[in-house]
């Protein structure tokens, strides 16, 4: 067991542990970071497609406009980034029937329509009614947070065609089925990152801008002056304190420092063994924050051919599993095109042998753009539920009631334990940006103590 | 790090890991028993009051007259039961106004006990239609799992008073809040321990019967046999499988064997570090059975002096912490008076000094009983969120939206892993008796394979 004595230790190197490491190297602190993988990134992980040689973002990859921590390191490293493209017509798949239509909503019935905007509007009035620093404290709070959205959509919308629509909305921003969220929760996601229709937005929304050289690299390139400081391969067993000193543990290290900044999903603590035993509270909220189900499928070919039929590449889809996407091919490159597969249908999804997901990708993009969709270069798929170290995508959504409960010791430091992760940030939560801002935040208090 | 070989390998001596042993043990498999703790039981946990030498359960102590496998082990071992003190006068705190009642329904208003009366019949009858083999196939699985608790009360049910009374109710039964909880699981939950008057019930319910030395000792009789089999202070850390053989390590140990029996909490799984990892969606479940969180607080008296004054000694209040009491004093012996805190309530109180807690508890009983109460012999309470390997009690609640999606992999072997545990009982989940079903049908299956 080699034994190393730092000031700080941060465990994780997601962009929040590596944010957390900027602002502790730019105060001159001594510090090591821990990674189970062998590579930084965490939730973002950019991968080389085989045969085309594309590279390719299968976990976080978009920012949005108002993501300005992200927007600073964009600026500063200088780093490449292109318009997710944003023009043609778009694709609804609805009973059956394939629709055209522009803008972000399907072409539905007008009643349906009605429906949606009503819906929609409600929900953007009631979630700018949140206080992002303290949900729990909001007037509706308890019974906000008491009601799913599963049930909030039954209650309040009455067209299956615009019910249909606002599940495959949620469940594309939240990686979870309806029943397993709150309206509170919810409600606080959608103010964290502006409002619903940045959520779900390509140009002025949280999917406008892509990077050309993948997520994972501007990560790297900021991590580059501190890259000594990261350890790979080391999982974090336990970690002790005793009022003056953290000890942290892997199987092969036993790191001794001031501070330790823990920026994993809060499922994942679970799997760290603490003495003293966490407070009870702390342990609870940790049980109930559950990682969604997320999975990219990326089809790439020689050139974005649907676009020259007209076509956007951005399909809404009510049939399983492949309900939205995305055309994410780099400007005057090849063509790119992303289907996202969420909650419940990632995991049955992932379970079907990879040439059965392959075909049905294919023959999917055939049905709407004809034959050409089947001439590829590349499948490549990803699901997050099946890393071990990630437990699941995007992030740890609160559970039914959680939030009231257990929101205010989210961000509390435990003696001399620090919590980073996307799902702590006030702005942009589950999103890299508010993984930066997590970090930052956690090391501004190790900093200040 | 001593190596050991065995046949089969059972994680937990609670009531579901003795229960699986005493079936290996029958059949002459070889086997071993790692318990974490210094003791057996789990959740289950019999106590030596300081002042006045009473053995108090902390954890599980009553059982049902269809609680059949533990009363078979009572007939077997002969251990000494009484019934739980149901006689005088029931006292109902409700707005400060202190009522008392007969029988298990408080005196309420006529309109809100019709309200109580019409929800309790509703949930009856949709109780009955839940299929406890495959709660996730029954028609109306995805609407009710959608649904929570707290928004079915506040749909379903008129006056504040019923309401109320439900939600004690549901706190007392589950140790969470509405909001945390699904219609569904509900349900599941009252079928599978009969139903919801035998939930609540004293006299031919799950509160009948008590043992005189305590249900640690029970179990301890039911393990004398084997008792060189189990080894304490194991905390499993690794489970690794490659299709012959299972390798289990703790920090000390590694058990080979053919086979695996985990008798924990599903939460608890997430600890271990599984290799190969675990399918994604037995991981994705473990994140989804939050535990619940049941506090006791005990005081025990010279004799029960209640019930000179006619009371029974089972309290329904309105006021938090201290919702619900039972008289659990053992025949012609001292008085022993048992308040459960639940839920929330329960992590708030005991971050309570202990002094804080005791004169709380002794006070609110003055106001019921009168002065006499202040005298007592001794004060004991037990939070089970505060157990590290426990994580909360009494049982996982599965969260909103999980019964459909995970009920069906809750039991299923991965590999040569078995799973017990009360919360994969089909009947009386989430009780010592549900335990002892799970243990046998894991022990069976790895018999039978």
């Amino acid at each position: 067991m080699n034994k190393i004595e730092t000031e700080v230790i941060i465990v994780g190197a997601g962009y929040a542990g590596i944010a957390a490491a900027t602002k502790l190297f730019e105060s001159n602190k001594n510090f090591i970071l821990l990674e189970a993988r062998d590579r930084i990134g965490g939730r973002v992980n950019t991968q080389k497609a085989e045969n085309s040689g594309e590279t390719i973002d299968v976990g976080a990859q978009w920012i949005g406009p108002t993501q300005y921590l992200i927007w600073e390191w964009v600026k500063k490293y200088q780093v490449e980034t292109f318009d997710c493209y944003d023009e043609g017509i778009n694709i609804y798949h609805y009973k059956g029937k394939i629709k055209t239509y522009k803008g972000t909503i399907p072409k539905m019935n007008p009643i349906a329509l009605l429906d949606l905007g009503i819906a929609m509007e409600r929900l953007k009035k009631m979630s700018k009614k949140i206080n992002l620093n303290a949900p729990w404290s909001i007037a509706n709070a308890e019974k906000w947070d008491g009601i799913t959205m599963d049930s909030w959509i039954r209650n309040n919308m009455l067209t299956k065609a615009a019910r249909s629509a606002m599940h495959i909305g949620l469940e594309t921003v939240f990686a979870c089925q309806a029943s397993e969220i709150s309206l509170l929760h919810f409600l606080f996601y959608c103010h964290s990152g502006d409002d619903l229709d940045a959520l779900l937005g390509v140009t002025n929304g949280a999917q406008q801008t892509l990077f050309m050289k993948g997520s994972q690299n501007l990560l790297s390139i900021v991590a580059k002056p501190f890259q000594d400081k990261i350890i790979f391969s080391q999982v974090v067993n336990s970690i002790s304190q005793n009022g003056e000193k953290v000890i942290v543990k892997t199987d092969n290290l036993e790191v001794h420092a001031k501070k330790v900044i823990i920026a994993l999903a809060p499922a994942l603590c679970q799997k760290i063994k603490f003495s003293p035993t966490l407070p009870q509270r702390k342990s609870q909220l940790f049980q109930r924050m559950p990682m969604g189900a997320a999975m990219k499928c990326f089809v790439i070919y020689e050139r974005p051919f649907w676009r020259n039929k007209g076509y956007s590449g951005q399909i809404v889809s009510d049939k399983p599993p492949l309900h939205v996407s995305f055309d994410c091919s780099k400007p005057d490159g090849r063509g790119i095109l992303l289907f996202f597969v969420e909650g419940k249908n990632a995991r049955d999804f992932i379970e079907r042998p990879l040439e059965e997901r392959k075909e049905k990708v294919l023959s999917t993009l055939q049905l709407y753009f004809g034959n050409e969709a089947l001439k590829h270069l590349d499948y490549i798929d990803k699901c997050w539920t099946e890393e071990e170290y990630s437990g699941g995508c995007y992030a740890g959504n609160f559970t039914p009631g959680s939030w009231i409960q257990f929101g205010e010791i989210l961000r509390s430091p435990i003696g001399n334990i620090h919590w980073a992760g996307t799902e702590t940030a006030i702005k942009w939560c589950g999103y890299m940006d508010g993984a930066i801002a997590s970090g930052y935040r956690a090391a501004e208090e190790v900093l200040k103590s």
